[in-house]
């Protein structure tokens, strides 16, 4: 009884592209599995120059314990920052997090009770997920279309279902289809949280990443009854080695996130807090986007350009214009996995659908390629590799 | 109901200390109420120039998304570090965590379902009661004398409540009363938590600051069955804003609280993994430690003398031989929480004895002071503030 597995954690497993990422480590390998930003765009000597001078002037600061909510000028500067987007109103409340992981898992902690549901895009973020199935909540996934999730489909579960507590979304450059949710269906989802008395919690790392650099309004943008939480990042923009996201949501839940973080981690690591807070005060941010931007708008446009020339026409794709991901799904009666097994084989990673899949064990054609790590040599030679494994299943 | 807070989450309040740490931010006040280590002992020039070394040489993988487990040569060096106190053997794993407070609730997380209860020393640290009821368990407290928790009363609850699942435990300098269990109530606490399918909790991050140098063998040290999880800390012997701790446990639960990590925060911040790996390669830890407890126990002693000299005799307290605290009872009739309002008044900070209890509203004559914080001079004033109070408080 003593040596036994909570039932919360029971059956939980690891991540599964972690166990591909561990496969990849072979640097013959073409890696297009993994979800990180670009190392080439980490603005290091910023960072360093910034560290050394927090060193100098606040080490004190920087190095002893600190408050929960996180350093005042940090949330501050993030209210700021993005309250230019419509993030976050009077009755909202910031608060610093250990990455934006952190701030699902403190929400859910906060909201769920065990043998609740949440209710999600299908196929989903697998850390989401994963983090909602450790409180013991149920996963109701929802289709994905182009122009994001089904609000018909969320409706019809919530009517259904008296026991949801959470729409989980990710409505800009999602992860892992790289599609964009309409304005309309962003309001849609709010009424519909409105009548059936949910939250929706909007997780949003991507959004700055719009190759047109036209910013999409986000859900919390249109929230004036205090139904979003908004998880944000600075692990797609900064660097994710850091830890550093925030989450804007009402007080009421704030406070209580406070003191789930409390007893989580006391609070997220104070040197690099005051070191984002430099670098937002100090640095031109959106230049620094802008390349982002740019670099990754390049990466996908050559990965596209390449899948189009090669790929089997029976394998249809998504073309995000953001992001650093596309999903792409085989012809009826093949699955994602079987191709990632031949692609494997050809030295070259990719994620199969499967592993966001709300149902682990369903049938899933589809399969993830992200664009952000691989160089655009590597994007040539791995798909035309992906695109050979594909032909290879297809007619043996 | 979808804007209501969870089951586990809804009766959980920030921790007191805290909310007094907030009215002491006054400089007028003397503070006796942190848990802080002294800023004045921050290896600071040796961090900073890791850190620069860092930024030089492997940016790139002190700021990319790592490994849930810790960055590698970390986890060996922590546990070649402790394996020479008998922390860790082959049927154990390490585990890098973002301060020990991650740890106690991870190790909660994958061991202690909603209803299920904890043995712990009452008084103890709130951080971790606060952990185990954001889990819905049940706090049992076993009385703490000279020699430690009370392995009788142990015993008694542990044949009593059949759904225990976690003894915890901070054996030496225990926070809140600064004493220390004796190497034989160790041991028994290992036959006992054989004798009744119960893990260890073994809570240790004050052990390195023994006054006299000595080291008390860790219960992790006598285990040779897989009954201890043993959570350390570097927070006291580096410092404490980096969240840099570590769990030694069998393999079958740190591999279950990996993936529990995995959903909590992905990894711990890598910069200062790697700050505090190279710092153990490269600096004298062991003289930079005996820095630690040369302090620590000179101020220690000054506090203890001037309320030898200055507290009416019928306040008793510990005589602590290490770690951060004195704990002093008010004798019956008396509340802590009463004095603390008194002194609060003479501008001195205590944290009154019921902030530490496993029953909040239960009646407590203690109260703690901590000594690693104040200077020299302010114990001695501040120590008079007190004994002023206490006479006020008895005596009107």
């Amino acid at each position: 009884m003593g040596t036994e597995i909570s039932k919360r954690m029971a059956a939980l497993k690891p991540s599964a592209i972690r166990e591909i990422l561990k496969v990849t480590a072979d640097p013959s390998f073409i890696s297009f599995s993994a979800g990180n930003p670009s190392s080439e765009l980490f603005p290091v000597e910023e960072l360093a120059s910034i560290t050394a001078e927090i060193y100098e002037k606040e080490a004190t600061t920087a190095l002893q314990y600190s408050v929960t909510e996180g350093y005042g000028p940090l949330r501050e500067l993030t209210r700021e920052r993005y309250g230019k987007y419509g993030i976050g109103n009077d009755d909202d409340d910031t608060i610093i997090v250990s990455g934006a992981q952190q701030g699902i898992d403190l929400a859910t902690k906060c909201l769920v009770n065990e043998g609740d549901a949440v209710l999600c895009e299908n196929p989903s973020f697998i850390g989401a997920l994963n983090a909602f199935r450790s409180y013991n909540a149920r996963l109701i996934g929802v289709p994905v279309d182009g122009e994001g999730m089904d609000t018909g489909a969320v409706e019809e579960a919530l009517k259904r279902d008296k026991n949801i507590k959470l729409i989980y979304t990710i409505p800009t450059f999602h992860n892992p289809t790289g599609t964009t949710m309409s304005i309309e269906r962003r309001k849609r989802l709010l009424e519909l949280a409105e009548k059936y008395d949910v939250m929706i919690l909007e997780d949003s790392p991507y959004f700055e990443l719009a190759f047109s650099g036209e910013i999409c309004p986000p859900i919390k943008s249109f929230d004036t009854t205090g139904r979003v939480i908004y998880v944000g990042s600075y692990s797609k923009i900064v660097t994710p080695g850091i830890r550093v996201g925030f989450v804007t949501a009402p007080k009421w839940l704030v406070s209580k996130m406070t003191v789930a973080k409390q007893v989580s981690d006391v609070h997220t690591n104070m040197m690099f807090m005051m070191v984002v807070a430099k670098l937002l005060e100090t640095c031109d941010m959106d230049k620094h986007i802008e390349n982002c931007r740019l670099t990754y708008s390049r990466k996908c446009a050559h990965m596209l350009e390449n899948m189009d020339r090669l790929f089997h026409k029976s394998v249809t794709y998504t073309r995000p214009e953001g992001g650093l991901f596309i999903w792409a799904d085989m012809p009826e009666g093949y699955g994602g996995l079987g191709l990632c097994d031949i692609a494997r084989r050809h030295k070259v990673a990719i994620v199969p659908g499967t592993a966001f899949d709300v149902n682990e064990s369903a049938e899933n054609r589809g399969f993830r390629l992200n664009f952000s790590v691989p160089t655009l040599e590597q994007i040539e030679k791995g798909i035309k590799l992906v695109a050979d494994s594909i032909e290879e299943y297809l007619f043996g």
